[in-house]
């Protein structure tokens, strides 16, 4: 028996024929990943019902040599959970582990097993009068323990923080087998550094998130969603400050696109329509909310001081023309404008896409200088950047030349011009990847653009923590 | 000439006649914490005036295997930052690193020296409308560089956090001398786990801090300070989900009091006044803020709100009676009264204190179970428990007996009932150190007490980052 056949023997008895499969069939949809960009192979498909037996599991790897890649929803952007195609690696289903404990609303938080799905997570927070702030597109299929692994993003930053600002307790099994256990939340505790924050957006690199205590927040009781036009970028952040001021704590969204933008959405959705007569250089969408739960006595209402806000910037021409939708039906028109940006910008043809950030206050400077210098070097494509202005995070696409052969174009410059972005940003003091992680897809860009004495730290702290190199080899770091 | 004559030789030349010291008169204030419960020896004292002569000088020690500690101001709780006795380890100090970057006003927020005074800090953002929340007893000698390792707490963490959620961006000399630098803050930044994590709470055993950007937060408006008499903590705790419902982000200090320690309290204090004719089980002293910068067309009042939930509270018996300081002189008056509980309950005699927390929830729970346990333990001692009630973080004291000699009765009973003090808080899933940090006064505890899982992965990544075992040893691990 070869080395494999005797551990997975050892792995089937220990997990059982629900816990452990190589049918091709059972395992072919997670070992490509959702969007079809990686494509690996596994040894097999061990989904263990319990940390008990994940941490079994992962003593028998460490005993036998064998590589993890865990995986939650397979939603991920970076192909974080994609096994290598050499099909000696295991794949380590996290979502068998979905037990939900019962939600705490007097302290809004709840523990959550890996493999809860973030739907389920928001509609259970909702049927008791809470919410978990975080969504995201994949929000059907990603997990808690996904999330955590990537310390994933969204549309609600701003305000809330990223997966990093939730996460309460941690619990995770190391590459030794043995469980890490802090599940229970302490405001205060200073027994040296933080050790939760390590299994943070590690790509499962450093040990295997079992579970998690989360922070809930407040349901939204009123929600107005407004859309303006900004005569530049600097307006709009001006704009996003003015916001933040007015209404404190209440911005949860602040959303950015150039004009040609929405033309380009308005085309891609012949049922759309644009939300103000006015074309302007940048087109702003924000969302203000306040809790269910709203301070007793108070006279505050939200329509009206973004009311107020609003007729003031426009005195002072820092929006050219702005509308509050005047419906829940509209409010969600004006989000799916948005949320259309990156199939519209697809269906101009090929692009290459790029998440990164700058430092919020550089975004303006950033767009403006980076896009014409991009298009000068590469005469014909165009720089398409819109996204979280108050984030400072920018999805930034670059189309093709019209009429290029996509396959020659995707292989030749669009890696020249994916490369060059990244140059730039690194430049500004930005980051190659604001939420999407790391993974195999800029795994090299990383090692080639990251401060080598950052990537030392990253690699010490991983051959500390998994000195058999078994924990999700090849993502993140070589 | 010795090792540590050559050592001293090179970083003479390095650091010049203000950069290095073996005067006992001019070491002497620092080789001794400011309690005086630890007493050390340095090898000489270096003030680098620089990160580039910092990084130089640990790149010497390396060497050299000379072993540092880093020192701010020397107003720590826990002797993390002295020296051993034994005059071997080199005293570095950060205090010449004290420049203050521009406040950006905009983005609220500056970088500093690890050098800059807490002080300082709160009178340069002051200065410009905003303020830096964090504030603790040792103000005018904290250092930035000192609150960062030590994740420092302070009576605003209710609201705003411990350092940690204030710290955006790290600069940190690392054990080869190297510089890791991450001052420049993105809102989002996914590649891979947070290195500057590592370096917050890690007591200068991982990295020195030479560099820190740091949030700020809006100048208070208007503050609002009231003092409740509770029948309960039950009913304490209950007052303050409340305020935190109906005061949202107002809520700044939540702190509780029993009626004994009240009481020591104005015996000690013979011109102070009780706030309240009512005797109580329990005092509760609350602090509401509002920004200075009042929603726009807001008409709350902060002010009106607070006495409308005191009325409700009242109506239901939630307090038995409270009063709003009617001036900034009584709210300052209220406020002495809570920091004097400390020095009133040392005038009672000797006493044994702690710096522990428990999970918000339980803190009620375990004070009313575990003080009448100790006290039948320890016949004639009483235990007084007070504090950050909001944040589960008890200051714990045990009084001895009437009548025992102390010094006997410290060497003794004193370390039996605080060794029973943390198996206590370990039994609750608590922390023995809240917010003191571990130093070396509760290094033995930590190792005694701490899941060996999360000592494991202390040790290993200090391993990683300080193979040769010379920053700051002794501290927070063996």
């Amino acid at each position: 028996m070869s080395t494999f056949d005797t551990f997975l023997a050892e792995a089937d008895a220990l997990l059982g024929p629900r816990g452990l499969t190589r049918d091709a069939d059972l395992t072919a949809p997670w070992t490509t990943d959702w969007r079809g960009r990686f494509h690996g192979a596994c040894l097999a498909l061990a989904s263990p019902a319990d940390t008990a037996q994940l941490s079994a599991l992962v003593k028998l790897c460490a005993a036998h040599r064998v590589a993890l890649v865990p995986q939650g929803g397979n939603s991920g952007m970076s192909g974080g959970a994609t096994p290598s195609p050499d099909g000696k690696q295991l794949l380590v289903s996290l979502r068998r582990m979905n037990t939900m404990g019962a939600i705490d609303v007097a302290e809004q938080r709840v523990t959550c097993g890996a493999g809860v799905v973030l739907q389920s997570l928001h509609e259970a927070a909702e049927a008791l009068g809470l919410r978990f702030p975080l969504t995201l597109g994949g929000k059907g299929s990603a997990t808690v323990g996904g999330l955590i692994s990537t310390n994933a993003g969204g549309t609600q930053v701003l305000r809330h923080g990223s997966m990093r600002a939730m996460v309460l307790g941690i619990e995770a099994v190391l590459a030794s087998g043995e469980v890490y256990s802090a599940l229970t939340p302490l405001r205060k505790d200073n027994r040296g550094f933080d050790l939760k924050q390590l299994f943070i957006g590690a790509e499962g690199t450093l040990g295997i998130v079992t579970a998690a205590t989360l922070q809930l927040a407040p349901a939204i009781g009123e929600r107005v969603v407004i859309w303006a036009a900004a005569p530049s970028l600097g307006a709009a952040r001006q704009l996003l400050h003015r916001c933040e001021e007015t209404l404190p704590g209440a911005v949860e969204g602040f959303e950015v696109l150039p004009q040609p933008c929405l033309d380009h959405v308005l085309e891609y959705l012949p049922e759309a329509r644009a939300p103000l007569a006015t074309r302007a250089p940048w087109h702003v969408l924000i969302e203000a909310v306040a809790a269910r739960d709203a301070p007793a006595g108070s006279d505050t209402d939200l329509r009206d001081q973004c009311e107020a806000a609003l007729a003031c910037a426009l005195e002072d021409g820092v929006v050219l023309d702005a509308t509050i939708a005047a419906s829940e039906a509209q409010a969600e028109a004006f989000w799916t404008l948005r949320e259309s940006v990156s199939p519209a910008e697809r269906a101009q043809g090929p692009a290459v896409q790029h998440d990164i950030s700058v430092p919020v206050a550089d975004m303006p400077r950033f767009i403006e200088t980076v896009s014409p210098q991009l298009e000068a070097e590469w005469p014909g494509t165009r720089a398409v950047a819109f996204g979280h202005l108050g984030d400072g995070n920018v999805h930034f696409h670059m189309i093709a030349p019209q009429g290029v052969d996509p396959a020659t174009w995707y292989a030749g410059e669009a890696k020249a011009i994916s490369a060059r972005v990244h140059d730039l940003v690194t430049q500004w003091h930005g980051s190659i990847s604001a939420e999407h992680g790391i993974g195999q897809l800029k795994r090299d860009e990383l090692a080639r653009l990251a401060d080598p004495v950052a990537l030392g730290l990253l690699r010490a702290v991983k051959s500390a923590l998994d000195p058999q190199g078994l924990l999700n080899p090849g993502k993140l770091m070589n």
